[in-house]
């Protein structure tokens, strides 16, 4: 399989899913090698920068794309295999900037109180350990931590005709913060555009469920994805919502706010899809996922937050999602490793 | 080490946290074997009794408890190690009951819609694989289950004079309903009232994260554990909400709605934690577990949510919580399995 | 009409709803004048007092009470009706105090930021010009304010054996913090616990909608209340949360978090209500209603936050809630004026 | 003062905030009359149409627009005053659409529970008695309302490129649905793109506060509107969230989840605002506003919840907001009427 390489320049960057011109048309079955620059358009680069003074507001979560799937149209489901995630650079940036993420107050829940010290952390990555080292602000600790990469954001365009900032997720996918989006995993996102057009970026070294100050170890990310597309997907169950499948589990995402909307978003979809896989009464589904879904909190920082609901599939009976288009890839990716 | 056996009768069973006289005095050092009876007061034995026929909503969820424990004064730090929890039934039971769960309408999130159909599940345990069966009502499911048991409610009286329903988490712990709450876990809860007076039940035979329809695997619970005192831990940084310690993990548990807040308040307690343990300012310690923190939901349905944040301890340096007393009660525990 | 005269010592004020011997038993029919201390328990007499010094947080918000009505057993209904209200001191005090209020940070939205500035204002009162004064810190502003007295807090004790702080709002009413609980109102709560035990307190010389910072014009206030009690009312459509009737209106409160939920539960119970009162199907009151009803926020401080929904009566036909009993006491009271 | 008419043509609808062509473009101090259609782009015309049925998702909420106003850029700030709203048909339609409305499961309150049944009520106008009639369905009860025209959706295109639906109120204005927006009142709108591109409609011939079942009476409107422009109001205290004054008040509009985040935004923003005026310290603002602000909600229904936080501006001292331009405009409105 042919990888196609793609690294935008800085004015090609995406900031909204829908609204932006297709960078490239892709066919199904295609593999991409994609570059995005960090969430702060490289705009931090030491622990005395600060996000105030050097990051572009207008210019947040950059994302590479979109791209155009031939023959995608409303109702069909996307799937991206992400094959591989690799860092980019050798340091990923985080910080606490004023008014943004989980413990302080922002725009949207509005205070009085002056905003946290706006600061800023680099992670030096070691390649040779796969780590990337903290260095505290206020203290001498230093410490190493394991590298586990992921995307933050992956969508598609919205519904009807919305153009929405690449910091928000929603249906659409977008900016859902979950590790879970990482190598081996499979994501399914609706079409919503004829060409589906889908972006990708916000890449994390690595990233604690929540993203609790907002910011991931965020780093430049060469990710490889391969495209496939299921034609009429809807009337087979497609997802509303995203969904994720890896090896070892089926996952639903869900953004909103409250944080529960987005968990209960999460949990009905899995509830369809488990539903329907196993051709279960929602009522039993519903019962049977209640003891045994997992439900780890992707953000709380975003406009939406998202919410995370899986089950391992070794505890339900064997029955392949869509066709079983996930080992599919699976092989298909091992040919490119 | 003596175990001290408790098995409390029907009328012995308490409802609420704090205005229950005490069952019985311990010494902190003490080993309890306790039994609890099921959530539903044992009122659902086939999967043909509905809750709406059978369960007494003024006897749900009762606790074994309360025990006083000598020398505990406000501000002091409780501490429950969990030596082992062993089904004392060969069923657990669970419930889609009206108006009561996470994908429901409820009495506090109040809608017109007609409530889900009643219906009530019996999980048969197979000690022999060590399993729980689900028996799907509309087809013909049948799938075994690992028994992972756990305890929904652990607790302390409220302060503030309050007496708070079986039902619902707080600062002082209650119906958490995180499956954190398991065998080889530490639980810390800072004393509000003189002995303590903690109490526990709400056995789970397994249940998944968010408790989605509301019950869990619920099955009468023999508990061991290990009662221990710290004394003025209040100025030595103890918990303002719970905390849990495993061989891996620091845990803390927020209960609050909207489920955001709960999340909230548990990464603040982590924060705060983990920043006294480790001398580090509050926006390192927040930096640094927003890269490595987890964040499983416990509960979505009671009448404030629970929120777990956790963080595995190797991945910090070594220093351990309160004088290490979670390694001490593992070997004490060791000498009693 | 006798009036019976209360003015409690400050060992009697009481802090929970529950848990509270009585401080009186009184009769249905009985008028009542209760004296009630302010929310700070007096602590704070000048505007150089600041709450983290003088506030007494085991004090706060007294209650006046609790009453035990002859004959009250749980299914009743309790009728407060409030003949007058008139401020017991001649200046109120109002506070923005740390981590409490609508505009910061709370223990329970627990964030990192620091605390806003411990700051309190005095408010004297003008009786002949019926105005209470703001006087800013921070400028030269000083400002005249109509005086528009009411109780904060109106509550019985709470169902399943809970007793519950007085800064809390629920089912059983307590801090609700609305301006609906004014001279001309009738209440009805429902009684929980044998003899309703009601209390009252935290008289506010006027509040806004919202309660914003946390407190409102705090001040000792003497309420003249006729007590009634309508039997076995829970059959004839009793509250399930607590109703208020004026000449004008016909109100309900819910309290919960979020928001939304305080809402849905004071909008819902006015569509029970409006519903059974006119012989509607619940569709049809939940479309007028949606057409005519006014939704003004009570708090959105307190532990749970309250929400109005209120419909005026000359909007409806013509029909007397609970056999006209508003009336009645609007006639009984005059005769006390 | 010219008055241009516009009546847009069913395929000139917009459905958009952002992303449309504008339709006009008009001179800051055009009068404009508009017709717009209503919420269901008429096609509920009788209490047998089902909203499943008539309802094309795709063309709900139209508005009317978006007009380029001649030399606003960003930051300054559009200036709509409203000088009449007449209702252009008569009769207005209201609906119970499945999973649509604020005391039913959505799909973003995502449960289980069947929906509410599909329901369409038609309210007849009455123009010499200016009431519209309200008929039950269940059982024989007609009822007269008072018309009380308003318009529930009104804004500008989004900053940072973004697209959205009419159906969404954000910091750009749209779908806020609140009564305050009627005749007499000035609305003050953040301008995020050349041209300002500000549309409106959703006519209701009366709405309560919350528009609790999630539609209000209905119907095609015809409004007149001045519009005028501030230049660079960002440096003078340009709104951040959309204002409106009336004759007797200042009003604050705030959207988000949770209702307590809409609240929060509408109060800060009114702090903000009244403290500039007067030259208040935050915290004086804070503490004056808690006294004297009313916070009637404007809807817990669409994908942001609105809620309103006003102030009479008879408590305040004398300083007209932006020099005095609702007054001035009030007056050149009395010359069309």
């Amino acid at each position: 399989m042919d990888v196609v390489e793609v690294i935008p320049s800085p004015d090609q960057y995406a900031f909204t899913f829908g609204g932006v011109a297709p960078l490239r048309t892709v066919r199904p079955g295609t593999a991409l090698r994609l570059w995005s620059d960090d969430a702060f358009s490289g705009a931090l680069t030491s622990a005395t920068d600060l996000s105030g003074d050097k990051v572009d507001l207008s210019r947040v979560n950059p994302q590479t794309g979109p791209f155009h799937v031939e023959g995608a149209e409303p109702g069909d489901t996307l799937v991206l295999h992400f094959v591989a995630m690799e860092p980019a650079r050798d340091w990923g940036a985080s910080a606490v900037m004023p008014f943004f993420g989980g413990l302080t107050s922002t725009e949207r829940t509005a205070m009085l109180q002056e905003p946290l010290a706006d600061t800023t952390w680099i992670y030096e990555l070691d390649r040779a350990r796969n780590t990337v080292e903290f260095v505290a602000h206020h203290s001498d600790l230093r410490l190493a931590l394991p590298v586990a990469p992921m995307l933050g954001t992956v969508g598609v365009a919205p519904a009807g005709g919305e153009v929405r900032s690449s910091l928000v997720p929603d249906a659409f996918g977008g900016n859902m913060d979950t590790p879970q989006m990482r190598p081996g995993t499979t994501c399914y996102l609706r079409v919503n555009v004829p060409g589906a057009l889908f972006s990708l970026g916000d890449g994390h070294y690595r990233q604690g469920e929540g993203e609790a100050c907002g910011t991931a170890v965020e780093g430049a990310m060469t990710t490889t994805v391969v495209v496939e597309l299921l034609k009429g997907a809807d009337s087979l169950g497609g997802p509303a919502w995203p969904r994720l499948e890896d090896d070892a589990s089926l996952v639903t995402v869900g953004s909103s706010r409250p944080l529960e909307d987005a968990w209960r978003i999460a949990q009905r979809e899995l509830v369809r899809w488990v539903g329907e896989l196993h051709g279960l009464h929602p009522l039993d589904a519903y019962q049977l996922l209640s003891q045994v879904t997992e439900a780890p909190i992707a953000n709380v920082v975003d406009v939406n937050y998202s919410s995370v609901v899986k089950v391992r599939t070794d505890l339900l009976p064997h029955a392949p999602a869509y066709g079983g288009v996930h080992a599919e890839l699976r092989a298909r990716a091992a040919t490119l490793l």
